[in-house]
């Protein structure tokens, strides 16, 4: 299989409509993008896949969908405002600022170093927080700072009680979010592999002390399989643990799945953690409240342990549509696809009249009415139908239906197969059952 | 059809895990909702319903998705960071601050009247801008000052030339967006009916001027009949015209549909504004470019005209549901149900075992794992059947199916319809496509 390098790639997400840059017009924001037509239906596609992996087909999970601003105690317990923090330095002449971990060995805390962009001399590391504020209600201040949320998983962690009471739930159970988020990188990058405004899937699975360990096994064992089941091959991927000096304060063990991305190293695209029962405590204590469950078998109240298996939205974006990317030689001549699985495509099914002769719109458009309720259709008529397959191979199109002059004739239609190019006559009456036994879901 | 009144249907919200305050642990955040197990799904539902009528199923429509933090220049030229703001007067004793137009005729901006709080002087009347501030990158200051969009809609402006190119669109033709939108409110209200953070579903139509009017007219036709095709029943909804006070900065006409809300009044759940070339002829002056479209007819480029229908996907939420309340008397018993229609509820199918008794525990998994992958399912065991039908009822599930003795006689469940309670006899294997057929989509 190729990897496309990544220029080729960004081309091919702006030229098609896959991603844009943020307000390109005024020259763009650094750290944000923006879906386009076929980017916003690949990315629908990957959460309707999630959710029904972790959501609908699960006894023990629920979902929930929580604001993004929320009361600023919430960041205190769970240790964000103290924490949550990159170490920087400044440049004394030029007054650039640098994340330090980019200047080692450089620059270290003890040992600053020289600016690499003018050579002046740097300041002593210090801590910048990560998280984006603002103000609620009329007055600027710091009774009114909130923040915007870097993570969705808080929001499960605060209503742990509601949900528990509202679906009278046992351990273990689940809940999941998906939802925006937003971190203040200092250096955002890789086209969408790091955003300072991004889309999260997370879920916090609430456990039995004790059981931890062997769940967690388990959800690095089910969000493996989740990955390569999307079509993502398997040596492309890899399992790689958090060191000691790596672990997030809440976190006992993490495990990173990562992938082999074309911008030179195998990067995280999710994370399952060990938060153990430290969030609870946390909120437990500044609330002031317990946040317990009931365990009949022990008759006591325990705080749950929590194995959060936590990705974003825009990295398997970027995952899955690197991973479809094809090139092959097809009659001398290259053809590019996207090979990504029927359930992740943007558009399913292009409907395809020969030409644009009068005789062929009628039955194109009764062609395009039966199955647009169905399946995402795109009625493509303009150029030689050659270039509207290869069009439609480069968006990762299941299935092209052509109307032709024989289809006055005989009512049939051809179907045509992206990877195999293998065509199918069908009748008319037949189209939609046909597809559908193709495009589940 | 019975109204709630206002806290019985928040209790309910609460009780059955449809919405949450936020941060609820920590005495919540005004004007900020989160939603539960049931809300979440609900929500879900209704963006799924408003994406299939305006891109799924439509010719002229695609969909996009841009970042809520944009280049702040956006707002400079939409005319927000000068307009987008509402009168304020402060209590020069108490400190307190209100909006003027919540304190007319007691105040207004030439004659400021007395403090309702403590009787003190107020100040005149100044404009408080709704947008919310935020920084990006390491330093504060106005170099680095962005905002949250206050709305979804400038997405679609600054991407107009993006998407005509990537889908080589021909007038008239439509952009549409879902997502999250914040406004500073001073007072939110009315339970998640004004919020501070909010879902929008707005779309963007582009016309050649001179059929802007026209259009327009279709649009509000058409967004009336999505509405009571949603199953809101006609008589609580009206059509308001904007009075050229009321209008916005960028409107040649306005009109709101609304529906009769139990806290009093008829209020807005979706404005259709005629933009003219408002928005992109100021972007095109503030990006110092063309955003035009080549008539090929005219031989002209031309500055679009943009018919605008907007809604709020947590209006629409409290619409709905507010709507699908009922109660009845069933034998001497009150019942309460949600007449959701059955695309939008948020459990689809009960799985209801007649008791714990474990000899059904094994047909009740065998249906549940049968019905589970097509629709969102619940499987209860806990309590009465009776009472479980009553908690089906009051959450808006559809159907029930009953696993009883006769199962393992006859291989065949109940399933029970949640409007008439009528009940019928049907094979196991017949259950699935005979749901299928009364739960289409």
């Amino acid at each position: 299989m190729t990897q496309p390098n990544m220029d080729t790639f960004v081309s091919l997400c702006k030229r098609r409509g896959f991603v844009f840059q943020s307000s390109e017009i005024y020259g763009g924001i650094g750290g944000f993008w923006d879906y386009g037509p076929l980017g916003v239906e690949l990315k629908n596609n990957i959460k309707r896949n999630w959710w029904r992996a972790m959501v609908q087909l699960r006894d023990d999970v629920v979902g929930i969908e929580t604001s993004i601003v929320m009361n600023p105690r919430v960041w205190e317990a769970s240790g964000h405002i103290q924490t949550f923090a990159d170490p920087m330095v400044d440049c004394k002449s030029c007054k650039h600022r640098f994340r330090t971990d980019d200047l080692l060995p450089v620059a270290d805390a003890s040992a600053p170093g020289r600016c690499p962009d003018c050579g002046g001399e740097l300041t002593e590391s210090r801590m910048f927080n990560l998280m984006f504020k603002t103000f609620v209600g009329p007055v600027e201040g710091d009774a009114s700072t909130v923040y915007l949320r870097p993570e969705t998983a808080q929001g499960m962690f605060v209503n742990f009680e509601n949900v528990l009471t509202t679906t009278r739930r046992k351990l273990p159970f689940g809940i999941a979010q998906i939802g925006r988020s937003f971190r203040n990188e200092i250096t955002p990058g890789n086209f969408i592999f790091r955003d300072r405004e991004f889309e999260q899937m997370e879920m916090e699975f609430f456990v039995m002390p004790g059981t931890d360990e062997e769940w967690h096994d388990r959800w690095i064992e089910d969000r493996f399989n989740w990955w390569t089941g999307l079509g993502v091959r398997k040596d492309t991927l890899r399992i790689r643990e958090h060191t000691k000096e790596e672990l997030s304060h809440y976190s006992k063990r993490t495990v990173d799945i990562e992938y082999d991305f074309p911008f030179g190293c195998f990067s995280e695209v999710e994370g399952i953690a060990n938060r153990t029962d430290f969030d609870l405590k946390q909120h437990e204590q500044f609330a002031g409240r317990t946040l317990r469950y009931f365990d009949e078998a022990s008759n006591q109240q325990i705080v749950p342990y929590v194995i959060e298996p936590a990705m974003g939205v825009d990295r398997c974006f970027l995952t899955v549509l690197i991973d479809a990317y094809a090139e092959e030689e097809v009659r001398g001549e290259k053809r590019v696809l996207l090979r990504l699985p029927h359930e992740l495509a943007p558009i399913k099914v292009a409907v395809l009249p020969l030409s644009r002769n009068e005789q062929l719109v009628p039955p194109a458009r009764r062609v395009l009415d039966l199955v647009r309720p169905q399946f995402m259709t795109q009625y493509d008529d303009a150029q030689s139908i050659g270039r509207r397959y290869r069009r439609q191979d480069e968006i990762g199109t299941p299935f092209g239906v052509t109307i032709d002059f024989e289809t006055l004739e005989d009512e049939a239609v051809t179907i045509r197969e992206r990877d195999s190019m293998e065509q199918t006559r069908v009748p008319i009456t037949k189209l939609v059952p046909v597809l559908r036994e193709r495009l589940p879901g």
